[in-house]
């Protein structure tokens, strides 16, 4: 009787699901229909105000349902997600003189792996536009034998530690080069729990607690690290607080994991300080993540202990976690408080030795927090996708906590002043960076040159900068200019800039 | 006028996408009433055949609409995924003395960030089940002063090739440490295409073009190429085929990805021949991948040219991708083909340092696609994650290809000679392999133990080796042993478990 049964409720099940897709249909119908009036109207395919608010009644409406809350936002999530690719794909078709307007929208809300259906409309317009772009453009300048200085890279031109030489050395005879535990090795997160322990109070922090090496995993760079959090924390659908200007790693791979990134701007006249009130305005039921990057890139912006004092408040009171990209904070010009210093118990640190120990290449960055299930969520993706770190990096990570890193805070401090003091006298505004190793500098109006132009001027006079449109759309009046070459490079690239500046 | 018309369209939206919800709900209430019936008859939740009756159904039904029939598709699956996960959960609540049987499908249809409904349920049954379990119960045996001998691991003892050692050395002088090209150094790239270019000739196969090498992107081991493959080519909802026994990564990738595996079982007793027919059957709308892994893991069998082409002919005709794991092509005792020596652009190929050179821990694997789109957005995935593969290690990968790791094979040929003429005195059934590192062996039944017992008393005895069960649910009365070890702890532990087997 009970198999009768089954089959009948089997039955049922097609039937319903059966609707169900001839909803979705009618569905898409009027999907393309919007789409079809948005085009004549001229009006962009994407608004966040209305996908809000169609999100909001139906979750409210569904609230007597039996179905589990994030699975329903999840299809709506794919319904709306669909109904913007077919608007899309609709406008592509019948209107070719909007593809500019639409390129833009495409890339930014569209995963990675729907851009195939746009792939021949943003190879058009590919350009200059980050400082990766920049360096690529140089590259190729340089190997038509022009003479390039180089100040748009984030790459410190300094030596690692000698520790990591002796390490390198020491490789193979020890044997140091098989698979470790997917979090890292024991002894390094050992010396990072101390790391972090002593960092924090060195800088006359809020007395911390013990490190638990358990809860640190060590992660290829800090941005596998973010990839990893993300990965962990987020589904489609869910969104993601950054403050810009910033570096794209997180939007990157928000957008990659289908996850919306809110945007809170700050400006130079405000002295890059965030506005609180902004943030908690964005936060809504899907928000998951705060993500901080202090001592900023591009600005140096490092914010003061109110500030992050406020911002931890909200996210406590609004349950949301904290990331704090800290990769920078070995070149802090004034006091700098790791998020690490304040009893949150959802916040999480990124840190890495390649800036820290001009060690961008061995690609060893951490990930801590004082949520071990995060951690463990965190060791299960790490295993799944690439099992671990190369154990000779971890080693040679574990010479590198061996030195001190102090020398490299100096000259970079060094040549951070060298380019303020001429920089000063150049048609560019700029706030003197309490960190990290950039100057985020506001082009002169009376110049009339947005970024890409005056990267383009600088390059063919010899000097790559990174244009500020880089770090987020409402900077493209905004270079940076990056202090990781040697001081007399550094002059001979201010000079020609300087120089050319006179001549404009 | 057509604004009005676009707000009138929205409320449109609203209503269908609510009507939409609304039949979802009873869709669950169903699922439920069918779990119900299922834990009462003592039924597996999933049931392949019939999940692929229900889709065809809905499809063909659906053949009229104006849908994207992938997109369909997904959500078909999805809703498929929703019932199972409701199913399990009213099982695992109503049902306390089910839970062992449930166990595996909880952990094999939810994505990693759903495990967390039923964490409670999975530490409660945590056990040995994989060779990693095994290996690290093994280490805690060892620590407390045992002696074990390690036939579990796939990790070969054997040494890089000194030419590595050499590398190592000149990376700090040479300033080898910076961040690359995101696809990999384009001299170590040169170089892979020569190697697959030749490895693939030399051993006879169809001759192939030229590899060009920005059709390879160098990644952290052949797991983050699979990883990177599947981020860019599947979508929540679509599938993969897997040819089981397998290593269990492409299942475990699929399953983060929220990607179905279909899988298609091959039997001792059939030579680990895969039914063609079989991988037909499963094929639908969705069907993405097939993904091969020859010279197998943990089998070590080799598909001959006819098998492959006939995959290759079944993957032409549904246009599906090929993603073939060579990981292990080095230790091939008889004749192998690549599938690079067989034209189809939708093939994929996954190699790796690991096994080849011996240089697991360095972490250096690559995927290699005559489809050049596909590279790239592999590339832009992996510049996304972790901006590019350590550069010391690249290098090292570099100095590798210039050695012949030929030497490996007859040192793992020997061994696995002299392991299969031990285990044919043992109450054991296995092929002999014709490839890899492993021997799959069968239990005799007559012993009455399954795979984890066994591995459990052989661990008591001081002998590590891999359950059957980590490579496929129907395998739980195999084990598989490893030859990674030197001959005379391999006599050894072949030794140890002669004396078990007798003892018995």
């Amino acid at each position: 009787m009970s198999i009768e049964k089954l089959n009948i409720l089997r039955n049922d099940m097609k039937v319903v699901t059966n609707q169900i897709l001839n909803l979705i249909n009618q569905r898409m119908i009027i999907a393309k229909d919007i789409g079809a009036i948005k085009t004549k109207l001229n009006i962009e395919i994407i608004d966040d105000n209305v996908e809000q608010d169609i999100k909001n009644y139906l979750l409210q409406n569904s609230n007597h349902l039996d179905l589990n809350s994030e699975f329903s936002g999840r299809i709506v999530n794919l319904l709306i997600n669909e109904s913007i690719r077919i608007q899309n794909l609709e406008r592509i078709k019948s209107n070719k003189e909007h593809e500019a307007a639409l390129g833009d929208v495409d890339m930014k809300n569209l995963k990675i792996d729907n851009i195939k259906d746009t792939d021949q409309h943003k190879k058009e317009k590919h350009k200059i536009k980050t400082h990766l772009d920049v360096f690529n453009a140089a590259k190729n300048l340089e190997s038509d034998g022009k003479n390039i200085i180089h100040l748009e890279v984030g790459e410190p031109d300094l030596l690692p530690p000698e520790e990591v030489n002796d390490g390198l050395r020491r490789i193979y005879e020890s044997g140091r080069f098989h698979y470790t535990q997917s979090a890292g090795i024991k002894e390094l997160r050992d010396g990072l729990s101390k790391y972090i322990y002593e960092l924090s109070n060195r800088r006359g922090n809020n007395p911390m607690d013990l490190v638990n090496p358990n809860n640190i995993i060590v992660t290829p760079g800090g941005r596998f690290a973010i990839f990893c959090v993300f990965s962990a924390l987020l589904k489609p659908g869910d969104e993601i607080i950054v403050i810009e200007p910033a570096w794209p790693a997180c939007y990157d791979c928000a957008c990659y994991l289908g996850v919306k990134t809110r945007i809170v701007k700050t400006e130079i006249e405000g002295n890059w300080e965030p506005d609180i009130s902004e943030i908690e305005k964005y936060l809504n039921i899907n928000t998951k993540i705060i993500c901080l990057n202090y001592p900023n890139n591009p600005t140096g912006k490092i914010l003061s202990k109110k500030t992050l004092e406020s911002i931890i408040d909200l996210a406590i009171r609004k349950n949301i976690f904290i990331l704090s990209d800290e990769v920078y904070c070995n070149y802090s010009y004034m006091k700098f408080h790791s998020i690490t210093s304040f009893p949150y118990d959802k916040s999480i640190l990124i840190g890495s030795f390649s800036k820290t120990f001009a060690m961008t290449g061995f690609r060893v960055g951490f990930a801590y927090a004082t949520d071990k299930n995060l951690i463990d969520k965190i060791t299960q993706i790490q295993a799944l996708s690439l099992t671990s770190v190369a154990e000779p990096m971890q080693y040679c990570a574990i010479q590198a906590l061996r030195s001190d890193p102090e020398s490299y805070t100096r000259t970079m401090r060094k040549r951070i002043e060298i380019a303020c003091s001429i920089l000063e006298d150049m048609p560019l505004t700029f706030t003197y960076p309490d960190g990290a190793m950039y100057i985020f500098a506001k082009i002169d109006r009376s110049l009339n040159l947005n970024d890409l132009k005056l990267v383009e001027k600088l390059l063919e006079n010899g000097v790559a900068v990174a244009p500020g449109s880089g770090f987020g759309n409402s900077y493209s009046d905004f270079i940076r200019i990056s202090a990781c070459i040697n001081e007399e490079k550094l002059l001979e690239g201010l000079g020609i800039m300087e120089k050319l500046f006179r001549e404009l």
